[in-house]
C-alpha cells in the first residue's frame, strides 16, 4: 500500500512524551497558582464566528487569522483568549457575578511567517479580573503577586516584574504638549529594550518630528529608575501640573504600596517608565516580566488594565485587568536554554510491576493494590526475555521495578527494585505502594524550571 | 458604536463558571485514572495536513471535516484522536519505547447537522496501548480495570462494561458460511439494542438475503448471556471447529480470568456477543459501556484491540487496544439527567476575604498565608456595603467569608464566617487556612457524579 508521510505541520509543537510531560507540568502549575487567587476556569470554543471574532478588525489580525466558510458560515480560528472573553462576558452579562475573575489555558492560532521558535498554534494561559462599570485599583496591585507566585513556582527565580501606569505616560505627554503623539511616542518608547535609547531618540526627532529639547525631556524622564521609591519620589517633581498624571502616581503608589503584603520581594519588582505595551487598549497599570539572565527573549508575562473589554458587544462599561503569559514560547525557549529541569519524573509510570512466571494472578492484585494507593503502575507482561524488560523501565526512566517471582508470591512479598540506586528491598504490596508513593509526592515537588 | 452580537456558533459548548468547573473536575479524573495505569499524556496539534488527516479516505468523515486552504496548505482539523495519534507513532516510531501507553484528551471537530445533543467541537478522552509487532493479550484485560475505575471514581455505579471478541465473531459467521456477509451481518447486529432483535433477523433475511434457518442461528448465538461462566460455558459448544472461533474464545478467557485481580466487580461486567462495533479495524476484544439507568444514550466508553494502527503511515505492524469516551456529550447528557452533584463546590474561592476598613495591609497578609496554604482565596476590596459584598459570597457560593475589622487587626485574628452553618468564629489566619483547607479537602473528594 503507497504511504502518506506522517509529517506535523511547520509551527505546530508536538512533543515527545518527556517533554510533553514538562509542558503538563508548567499548566498545572499555573492551573494551581491561578486558582489560588480566586479565578474560575474557563473554556471557550476555537472556533467562532468571524464576524464576532473580528469585531474590532484591524490590520495585523486579518491577515494571520485563520478564517474560512462551512457550509453557510464564515467561521476562524481564535486568535486570543481576549475576544471570546469579551464575547462570553458580553453574552452571559445576566448570570456571571461581577468582579468576574476567570482563568482560560487553551491554544490560539495565528498564520505567521513559520521561523524558529514562532508558533502558529500556541498556548496562552490568560487571567482576567472584569469589573461591571468599576473595578477597583487593589486589582491592579494583586497581578504582581500572581505573575511573582506563579513564576516561583514554576522554579524561576531570576526574574523581574516590571510596572508603569499609561496615566503617568499619557499625562507627562499632555504637560509636555505632545498629547496628539501620545500613540506615536509611546509605540516609540515601547522599542527602547530593542533598539536602544539614542535610537529612539533618534526616531522622536527624525520621524515624530519633535525638538531635540522636547525629545530630551522624554529621555530624561525615561531613564528615571532605581528602587520603587527612588522612582516614586522622582516622579514627585512632576505633580501637580496634570490631573492624569496625578491619578497615574496615585495609582502606581497604591499598586507599589501593598508589594510586600502580596508577598512580592523588592528585588523581583520594578517600576520602568518606559514600558508603554504595544496595544492601545491599556489605560492604567500595565506589567512586562523579564527573565534576568534572558532579557532577549523580552517579557514572558504582560497585560495591563483595560477600561472597555467588550465595547464591541455591549453597551455595558466592564472595566478590567489581566495577564497573558505566551506557554508555547515561554516552553521552547526554557527547553532551548536547558533550563528545564531532567530532576522531575517525566516517566509514564512510578512503578514497573514485571511478573516472572506465567501465573498473574498475584502480579495483576499487586498492581491493582498499588494503583489503589495512588502509585502509578505499569503491568509489563509482554513475553520478553528479563533483561529485555529491565531495558523497558530503564529506557522510559520508571523509577521503580517491582518484580514478582515464585518466591515472592510464596512469602507474599514483591521485590521492589529502585532503579537509581540499584538497591533491592522485599515488601509487601502495600509497604511498597507507601514507600513509592512518599518518594514520588516527594519528587513531585521538584519545579519544572531550574535555573543554571 | 455599532455592536456585534455576541453568540456562540451552533454545536459549540460553552459552559458558565459553576458547570465549568464540573467538567474541569471530569477531565482532572480522568487523567488521575489514566495516569494511575501508566499512560503518559499527549498533545497533538488540532491542525493537521489534509492528506495525513485523511489518508484512510472515507465517505462519512470527509463529508463532516473542517477542511480549507491557508495559503498554499490544504489543512484540517482533527476529527477524531486517534489519527493523530497514528501519525504521532508513525513519526516518532525511533524514539518511542514500545509498548507505549498515551492518554490524550482534547478537542475534535465534525461538521455534523446541528441538533440538540450533538456537538460540533467535542473533547475525547482515549487511552490507547500501541505495540510493536505484538502486544499481549493481557492488556486487553486491563481496559476493563481503566474503565471501571474511571467511572467508579467520577462518582457512577451502575454500569457495564460489555466486552465481546471479533475473532468470535468472525469464527462464527466462518463456521455457519457466512464471512463474505460477516461485515455487513456485523453492522446490523450492532443495531440490536437500538431496533430490537426482530428488526435484526428481518434486515438479516430481506437486505442480507439469508435463509431463515440461517438467520435463527445468529439469532440464537447472539441470545446467548448470563454471567460471565455461563456464557463461556455456552461458547465451549462451538470449540473445535473454527481456528479463530477458538483463537477468540481464548482471548476472552483470559480478558474475563483476572477480572477480579483487577479489581472489577462482576455486577460491572458481563459478555455481550451482540456488541461488534461499527468501526471496521476492530479484530480482537471490543468494549462498549452502558449506563445501567440510561441505556437509551448508548454506549459511553467504547473501543477495542486492533492490529494495525499506522498502516497508511508507515510498514511497521503496530497493534494496539484503546478506549474513547466522548466527554462533551458524557456531559451534556449528565446534567441534562441533573446527574451532576450539586455537592461539589462549584465556587472560584474557597475563601473570600472582606477587609471592614480603608487600611488593607492585614487582610491582604492574612489573604497572602491563606494562598500560601493552598486555599483558593478572593480578596475583595470593591467599594460596596457590606450586605453586597456578602451577597457576592453567595452568588457564588464561596464556603467561607474571612471578615477582617479594626477588632480583629488589634487582636491578630480574622472573623472566620461559614456561609453553610452561618457560624462564625475568630482564628488566626494560620488557623483559619487550616480549617478551611481541611474541609475543602473533604469536600473536594465529592465525586461530580451523582446517581439518583
Amino acid at each position: 500500500m503507497a504511504k502518506v508521510e506522517p509529517r506535523t505541520l511547520s509551527g505546530f509543537m508536538e512533543l515527545l512524551p518527556a517533554p510533553q510531560v514538562k509542558m503538563e507540568k508548567m499548566m498545572e502549575t499555573l492551573r494551581r497558582c491561578y486558582s489560588v487567587y480566586g479565578f474560575t476556569p474557563l473554556d471557550t470554543p476555537v472556533i467562532e464566528s468571524s464576524e464576532v471574532l473580528l469585531a474590532k478588525g484591524g490590520g495585523e489580525t486579518e491577515k494571520q487569522i485563520y478564517r474560512f466558510n462551512k457550509g453557510d458560515s464564515d467561521i476562524a480560528l481564535r486568535f486570543d483568549l481576549t475576544v471570546p472573553l469579551a464575547k462570553y462576558v458580553a453574552q452571559n452579562y445576566g448570570q456571571l457575578v461581577f468582579p468576574f475573575r476567570r482563568y482560560q489555558i487553551g491554544k490560539v492560532y495565528r498564520g505567521e511567517r513559520a521561523q524558529r521558535g514562532r508558533f502558529r498554534e500556541f498556548y496562552q494561559a490568560d487571567i482576567d479580573i472584569i469589573g461591571d462599570g468599576k473595578l477597583d485599583i487593589i486589582n491592579e496591585a494583586e497581578i504582581p503577586a500572581i505573575i511573582y507566585r506563579s513564576f516561583s513556582e514554576l522554579g524561576l527565580k531570576r526574574f523581574r516584574i516590571k510596572v508603569n501606569n499609561r496615566k503617568i505616560l499619557n499625562g507627562f505627554f499632555s504637560l509636555a504638549g505632545m498629547t496628539d503623539k501620545a500613540t506615536e511616542i509611546m509605540h516609540t518608547i515601547d522599542k527602547m529594550d530593542k533598539i536602544g535609547a539614542n535610537k529612539v531618540r533618534q526616531i522622536l526627532m527624525d520621524e515624530i518630528h519633535m525638538f531635540s529639547h522636547k525629545a530630551d525631556d522624554i529621555m530624561d524622564f525615561m531613564a528615571i529608575n532605581g528602587s520603587v521609591a527612588e522612582v516614586l519620589e522622582a516622579l514627585e517633581r512632576y505633580k501637580g501640573m496634570d490631573e492624569t498624571f496625578d491619578m497615574g502616581l496615585e495609582e502606581l503608589k497604591t499598586v507599589t504600596k501593598y508589594l510586600a503584603d502580596f508577598g512580592v520581594p523588592e528585588e523581583n519588582f520594578a517600576i520602568d517608565l518606559s514600558i508603554a505595551r504595544g496595544l492601545d487598549y491599556y489605560t492604567g497599570t500595565v506589567y512586562e516580566t523579564e527573565m534576568l539572565d534572558h532579557p532577549e527573549i523580552g517579557s514572558v508575562c504582560s497585560g495591563g488594565r483595560y477600561d472597555n473589554l467588550a465595547e464591541y458587544y455591549t453597551d455595558k462599561q466592564l472595566p478590567g485587568v489581566g495577564i497573558s503569559i505566551g506557554l508555547t514560547r515561554l516552553f521552547y525557549v526554557l527547553n532551548e536554554q536547558g533550563m528545564l529541569s531532567d530532576e522531575i519524573v517525566s516517566a509514564p509510570a512510578d512503578a514497573l510491576v514485571i511478573p516472572m512466571g506465567e501465573e498473574l494472578g498475584y502480579a495483576i492484585a499487586a498492581a491493582t493494590a498499588m494503583r489503589d494507593a495512588g502509585v502509578r503502575t505499569q503491568l509489563y507482561c509482554e513475553k520478553k526475555k528479563f533483561k529485555a524488560k529491565m531495558s523497558y523501565a530503564d529506557k522510559l526512566q520508571i523509577p521503580y521495578c517491582v518484580l514478582i517471582g515464585e518466591d515472592e508470591m510464596a512469602a507474599g512479598v514483591v521485590a521492589v527494585k529502585n532503579m537509581a540506586s540499584g538497591e533491592q528491598q522485599l515488601l509487601t504490596p502495600a509497604e511498597a505502594a507507601k514507600l513509592i508513593k512518599e518518594d514520588m509526592d516527594c519528587r513531585n515537588k521538584i519545579a519544572v524550571i531550574k535555573e543554571i
